[in-house]
């Protein structure tokens, strides 16, 4: 198997310059909507039609698995909460389901490398498990090349079924206990940066966890890259330090961009995988929105090298796709501004 | 009349000490709700009760009013744009209806001071009108004491009314061309700034605007305040560089407070009438919340003084209640995280 890495069409440019004209005619001072106003004009030329439709069908998709670094002590919780957690979200009642019940959108949360065989799940939330748990990337790559490239391709697959099920705005989120470490080893690796750089505190660990952590992600950096500090083949950063559900990610994002939906990442995981899509497909992250900036310092490397700037900034960090699906409300409120706001020109003789 | 300036009683310390607990013992990472965590606390503390009630009944009440500072070309736009948006907020067509119509959130629009008769809208609008637009504040006062005074007192009506409606959190916004003049002015003679500290661009102002402003203001400030650049009386603060509709939401919010109803701010002239509000009676701001951070420097300064740390930074500068409106979904979710995320000590043994 050979993964496609064809440059992607980018949102309609036409369509993003009749938005902004729009939005100048709109009932308020040039600029007075800020951010939304650009969300709005992107939103449009992702859709391809100014004024863009009504944001109704948002679906979340969690990609769940476990990482072999959480034996050298890197987290603060232990990996078989990985598996609780998804049990929660088929149960409805983890963070990220509570904001999608308010806002009216679907979770669809997979096991793809959980380190349990699950049972009491529904039969679709194991339906595209590939192994239990990667290996330690300090010490070994994290999964095959083979493995990573059939990731990529289900990654792939899944993004087909939520377009192909009518999604308009896919959010991108994550479970897994020890999962900010190859996702920083990633981003590193992809940006040529150092553990010191990239290290963030995770779900919130103690001094001597932190040091473990920084001894593994310097030791899998050191192991794993060239010597400016990356690796350039984008398949094989997900097998050296990623995961299965990491490379899974990376492959869901290049084909949404690939498909023209676009996605609201959350925080470093979502990110990271961004970054990857990046390589594996030019053009990809036209198509993303950054949802929430993270307390990780490795995603504000990510975002910059993305261009993309949060909508939130809330100091969120449970992961889950929860801080995108927090700023779903502002994406949705962007294509409503742009389509039922008065035009200045209606107002006149009133 | 007599100003009432009684100390406000705070939201409940147990209930909010038992908020805390229960985020410390829900399915996540201590902390990991990051804002949310905290705005969900207090909402409990509001409401007296933890989890707290969901937040269904929100109201906007935008007051608009007309100043004579605009007389002397401080905005970008002319003073009876400000009837033509009441005209919008009636027909549903304005910024902040969208967003309150994405929220189901009703918005209530006063004309309080509108330099014009408005024809054509429902009674309910024009029902608590105090005078056509101010004086000019770099010549003279405002308003009279005396209709400070009684704007003060409208403003705790209007409040009440509101309260007794059902309202669970009430959104402050504005309508008046020319109000980020008075309303940095109060934010000035409040905390003895000068002119050049809170001047902000309003509604996006050109270089020549922009110095007429900075006159208007120093002229203000300089024939209103004491010699520490201050009006220690808040009622004549209000009247010397205010206006009606900033005392009406002064008295809004001391009364909202008094009756223990949580309010979203806006922009800079909400946050204006809050530190008035402060003065008028203190303690009133524990029961304030600030949605969006505005571009005017004021705000900053008024925030700052009040403790409050906005929700959102969108870069918006639309008035109208609009950014306190687009921070609504996540007070929301603030109060439903609190609610429906499952504690900790129930996943154990799934």
């Amino acid at each position: 198997m050979t993964t496609q890495t064809s440059t992607i069409t980018p949102p309609d440019a036409d369509v993003h310059a009749a938005a902004l004209e729009r939005l100048d005619g709109l009932a308020k001072p040039l600029g007075a909507l800020g951010r939304l106003e650009q969300v709005g004009a992107w939103l449009a030329a992702c859709q391809g039609v100014c004024p863009p439709e009504p944001i109704d069908r948002v679906r979340a998709v969690v990609l769940a698995g476990d990482h072999g670094v959480t034996a050298s002590g890197v987290s603060a919780y232990p990996s078989d909460v990985t598996a609780a957690m998804v049990h929660a979200f088929v149960s409805g009642v983890a963070g990220v389901n509570v904001l999608a019940r308010q806002h009216g959108a679907t979770v669809r949360v997979l096991d793809i490398a959980v380190d349990a065989d699950l049972a009491g799940v529904p039969s679709d939330v194991t339906a595209h498990k590939l192994t239990r748990s990667s290996s330690p990337i300090d010490v070994t790559d994290a999964i095959s090349r083979e493995l990573a490239e059939r990731a990529i391709a289900v990654g792939a697959e899944i993004a087909d079924a939520e377009v192909d099920a009518g999604a308009q705005l896919l959010v991108l989120g994550d479970m897994g206990i020890g999962n900010t470490t190859p996702s920083s080893a990633l981003i590193a690796a992809t940006l040529g940066l150092g553990a010191e750089a990239v290290i963030g505190r995770g779900t919130g660990i103690d001094g001597p966890t932190h040091a473990r952590k920084l001894d593994v992600l310097s030791r899998a950096l050191d192991r794993a890259c060239d010597d400016e500090g990356r690796i350039h083949d984008p398949v094989q950063r997900l097998a050296a330090l990623g995961s299965a559900d990491l490379a899974v990610g990376a492959g869901f994002l290049v084909q949404a961009a690939r498909r023209g939906v676009p996605v609201l990442l959350d925080g470093i995981i979502a990110c990271a995988e961004a970054l990857v899509a990046a390589d594996l497909a030019p053009g990809a992250p036209a198509w993303f929105l950054a949802g929430h900036r993270s307390t990780e310092p490795a995603q504000t490397h990510a975002l910059d090298a993305l261009g993309l700037e949060p909508l939130l900034d809330l100091g969120m960090r449970l992961g889950e796709g929860s801080g995108a699906m927090a700023a779903v409300p502002l994406v949705r409120s962007a294509a409503l501004l742009l389509r039922e706001m008065a035009l200045l020109t209606d107002l006149v003789g009133q």
